[in-house]
């Protein structure tokens, strides 16, 4: 068994699940028999390279705000977007990096984040291989974009997809009240996967509305088709709503976006999306002369707790739990992931992967999901998605809002 | 006791409070021993001049689909933005809407709406005592907006309130996870007075977090001061969030938004409003060179019928309720309203006002809700909101997404 301490960091995009997997590694390093101290980096890598590091033994009182963290959106811990650079190449930040676990007694490193914060879990490991440093780097994935290799989901995807699902539904009641001819355009997140796109096709399942179609990056994107589609959903109703992911693109592989976005790009070098909607409802405004509007469901996909799935904040501190557990056991290097045991009833177990077979890949929505028209998604699809939404977290409000945790 | 059938309208604006509203008419008058029949006009008075009534006996089965309707947001009968014309100019309108009474027998006709819909219960009772029809003809405030004069706030206010407060409160912690500058402009509805837009600095009464500013439409917006207050806020962390009505004007009138609308004007002689935040985040980018965002909280902060206050559910049942027993009791031509009886405990009743003092006119944010500033609200503008978003309705899930109803 491996004695020492514990340094646990979020990393990228916030999400409604990432505190719940916080929780999880805080809940599993307390139950540890052979973890000293229990340090948080304040901003990832970041944070950690300028030893912003608070005690998490001191800063969590105990069960009750454990519970609170896991209600709380966003990273608790704070984020950063720092890519390391490759192992071989440049060891300076490596050094550093290593120097402070060795001042701290950081045996046990967790990193809760998406692809690109499992590219910093992969560095971190062989690093520590090569210098021959003794240490557990555990990877715990969270991303609302479901795109990650290796796993059935990511946790805080179900909470952005109960989200997206429940304000689909809720679109389309507003949108049918009146009976001007109006198309309704909902920009959902994903740039490169259409897994929020097609939660937005859930209602689908039980209410007696659903979205026309809903457009995935996974599929060229067709001005011309897209108003043929537009015209036969007239042909049905006066009120005709579309969910279209931000990183649709057309048949040459330019983004559909394009024209509205900044040219921006991230230290990933992911370009910044926005107005994808725009575009679309500009060109159907032009085409039919109807009334449009679109909706942007905006940061609010990825950070409402508010009605985050129940499902998938128990799995997110599942995850986290046995990311723990899989360390003391002498794992290094791994990335946890969850394994589809069976559908109905559902039920998964968590695995680890290595993480050079996940680190900078990505997941697609399959062929399977997606109807033959290339404008919707399958059944089956939402059979995938909707065990992943189930539930609802008791929340604690206070003057008619949530209350969250805060380590400030 | 005026013997005969009544019809129910709604009209304008979708809320998530607007069928607690029909709900609570339809439960009045099932108690009523006077009432007849009941119909619903589809689409307001738009559909009741096509007869397109459905009988609300046959088609509202008991308590458990009034309680389903209670909880579904959006207007379930349809809505309209019809605008009557004069009754004094034109009767060819009148004379078919009234025949159309008589056809039907009814004598009790109750329309739930905003600022305009109270315009037309103004006309329709008018005409009715000018041709000496007995009628009963009451309004049921609802708007999201809050800005209907002669009552203490309107239903739909409290559910939209406690959204925006909420999304607010997570896009703060979203916010928070980054150490790079940005600015987030949040933009919310309300084209003439800034009720919404208040609502999103209730945070500030319990979270540790709450937007730098938030800028109404009640004050003269100017960009100068804008930048001043960013500059401030930057010095105090390198995430500034601030609300933003979609109607915040310059001093000479202009709407800041105007840039980005399409100058289109709605029946009632309004201007679609859409991009102000926008074109703040713009003025804002240009200024500071940082990162910037628009969240636009859209129809959303109308229909999240998932996260309605309670508070608010149960007072539009209520207000509907006894819209019925002013009806039967004799009135006419008028407006239900609340009456704040106190603050601490919250307490209203329910009072009618004659609508000839209400109809196409509004109630702006008060002098003393607004900081001295003019770029917040004070507390004592919180804690006239705070009550209205207090509690969470037990709402039914379905695979995952809360259940509707729906008369289809």
């Amino acid at each position: 068994m491996l004695f020492g301490n514990a340094v646990i960091g979020q990393s990228g995009g916030p999400t409604a699940a990432i505190n719940a997997s916080l929780a999880g590694v805080i809940r599993g390093l307390f139950e540890a028999g052979c973890i000293g101290k229990i340090y948080g980096m304040r901003n990832g890598v970041e944070g950690l390279l300028q030893k912003r590091l608070i005690d998490l033994r001191e800063a969590i009182k105990g069960e009750e705000d454990l519970l609170l963290l896991s209600h709380t959106p966003a990273a608790a811990l704070g984020s950063c977007r720092k890519k390391l650079p490759e192992v071989e190449s440049n060891d300076v930040v490596y050094k550093k990096l290593f120097s402070i676990f060795e001042e701290y007694g950081i045996r046990y490193f967790f990193y809760i984040g998406g692809n690109d914060s499992m590219d910093t879990v992969a560095k971190v490991s062989a690093y520590a291989e090569k210098v021959g440093y003794e240490m557990r780097v555990i990877g715990v994935p969270k991303t609302i974009d479901n795109d990650v290799v290796g796993t059935d989901h990511t946790p805080g995807y179900g909470s952005s997809a109960k989200f997206i699902a429940t304000s689909m539904q809720e679109i389309l009641r507003d949108c049918a009240v009146y009976t001007v001819p109006a198309v309704t355009v909902v920009e959902i997140m994903g740039r490169d996967a259409g897994w929020l796109t097609a939660a937005s096709a859930l209602p689908r399942l039980y209410a007696n509305v659903a979205p026309d179609y809903v457009y995935l990056p996974e599929r060229p994107f067709d001005f011309e088709r897209l108003y043929e589609d537009i015209a036969e959903a007239f042909k049905r109703h006066p009120n005709v709503v579309i969910g279209v992911s931000e990183g649709i693109r057309f048949a040459d592989g330019s983004y559909v976006g394009k024209a509205a976005h900044s040219g921006v790009r991230d230290v990933f070098g992911h370009s910044y999306l926005s107005g994808t909607g725009r575009v679309v409802e500009r060109a159907i405004k032009d085409k039919f002369g109807c009334k449009t509007r679109t909706v942007e469901l905006s940061i609010l996909q990825r950070c409402a707790s508010h009605i985050a799935s129940e499902t998938d904040l128990k799995e997110a501190q599942m995850v986290g739990r046995s990311a723990v557990e899989h360390a003391i056991a002498g794992e290094t290097g791994k990335m946890m992931a969850f394994e589809r045991v069976s559908d109905s009833p559902y039920e998964v177990k968590v695995i680890s992967n290595d993480i050079k077979i996940i680190a900078n890949r990505m997941r697609k929505v399959p062929d399977e999901f997606i109807a033959i028209s290339g404008n919707n998604v399958t059944d089956e699809c939402l059979r995938y998605i909707e065990p992943l939404i189930l539930g609802e977290p008791k929340l604690e409000f206070v003057g008619g809002i949530p209350r969250h945790f805060s380590f400030i």
